[in-house]
């Protein structure tokens, strides 16, 4: 298959998983659904709000690697994909009111309104392909399992209301690897691109790696370190703790599935 | 100045640093002169082993980053400057005979042989340069000592009679720094590159990383972590634990100054 056939395939295959996200055929997570996609986390806020979120993911390329903003009301992002509806194409959702979870419905069109903004984030989905083409082990991905995410004591840089501890995620790794998983994530600014920490947890303010705040603790073998990255999870904790009077985000692991090639995200 | 102006000016003043060891006014170590000029290591050998020495080379890239092989009797190596004489421009060499040090002179013209062949191999000066130009720490340069070097328990991949285990220098970074120095060290493969090890030494056969086989121990301060790279002192000492009947070398510190410049070493 061409290079130019190996890419339409690819965007064939997302704008499936999308249309039966639509039809509400696909209501499950999105890992593994056409590889070699770029999956997006999502974060949609009223139009008030989101002059400072934008602000904010700037000032924090790596948590908040912002692939993609809609213009307000409009729920199509035709730089991502071919044909997205955002309030229909992600197999389930998260309703936001005051802060407080509303509801989990497989399509939002019901919640619309003309001064909403979507925000689509890059996801670790990415470079985790790319750790495995490079022959690292992804634990939590061996063991069947959820990333293991901390809250550390690092903060982000605050932009109007939105500010907060910088969420990492872990993934052990021998010392060679660990340089390695260096190389190959540095290749992909836009989805979090290199580890922020590697070593001793407690430099970073996580005080049991075996007890993380978010996700599933993973095994941790004999010569391997914890190596942390930024996670997407970070815009969603910050968003949170705002409480806005509303907020649309997706089901953790219910991704939006993009036209854009994750191979396409390496700037080397 | 222009790019260009700068260049010619680099290698002029490595010309000068090589036409003054040549005359006898350069003795001392080279560290520092030639700023931005790359430094390397000198292991001439009789012919008669040069073909297994090249190839332990090729096999073993990282402590043996091969800058430059003469033709056999030829003492010129027009691909690292103009109009060098390698038996003279260097401020001190170490003379072998039968694994013993026999002389440490300023001029290796009177040892001369038709059958010698000189390798000059990439020093960790270059890279160093590029850590100090991204605000990284070189410890050993704040002490004003040499860089700490270790034995370890990894095995260099062998090739005729030369083998033995890598040596690695060290230098302590704090894990983000650390991060940061596999990014700007993965550029430069002909000068070492990215680090072999991180974090626990003994995991390398490292029994007290306050104990270096050769150099100066160096203050590890808390929060920071031990970075290993493979060493230029690896060649020697596996040249060394082979006995050759002759063999000449650098005296350590004391480097061919040559007309390429660091930055024109990076790959990307």
């Amino acid at each position: 298959m061409s290079t130019q056939a190996h890419a339409r395939n690819g965007a064939a295959l997302a704008y499936q998983a999308r249309l039966d996200a639509r039809s509400g055929k696909l209501t499950g997570p999105t890992a593994n659904l056409a590889p070699g996609q770029v999956q997006a986390n999502l974060a949609i806020l009223p139009r008030a709000l989101a002059a400072d979120f934008l602000h904010f993911c700037q000032l924090n390329p790596k948590p908040c690697p912002l692939l993609a903003m809609s213009e307000p009301g409009d729920p199509a992002l035709p730089t991502l994909g071919h044909d997205i509806d955002i309030r229909k194409d992600i197999p389930r959702y998260r309703v936001w009111k005051d802060g407080e979870l509303v509801a989990e419905p497989t399509d939002v069109s019901e919640y619309w309104r003309d001064d909403l903004v979507s925000f689509l984030i890059g996801c670790s989905f990415s470079f985790e392909e790319a750790m495995l083409d490079n022959g690292l082990p992804v634990r939590h991905i061996e063991q069947g399992s959820n990333v293991p995410m901390y809250r550390t004591n690092i903060q982000t840089a605050r932009a109007g209301v939105f500010g907060g501890p910088l969420v990492v995620s872990m993934r052990p790794l021998k010392a060679a690897d660990a340089i390695r998983a260096v190389q190959v994530t540095s290749r992909f600014p836009s989805v979090h691109g290199a580890p922020v920490h590697l070593g001793d947890p407690s430099l970073i303010g996580i005080a049991d790696i075996n007890q993380p705040d978010y996700g599933d603790a993973v095994e941790i073998r004999p010569g391997e370190m914890p190596v942390f990255w930024a996670c997407g999870v970070t815009p969603q904790s910050v968003v949170a703790a705002v409480r806005p009077e509303f907020c649309i985000t997706h089901a953790p692991g219910h991704m939006l599935v993009t036209d854009l090639q994750n191979s396409r995200m390496a700037i080397l």
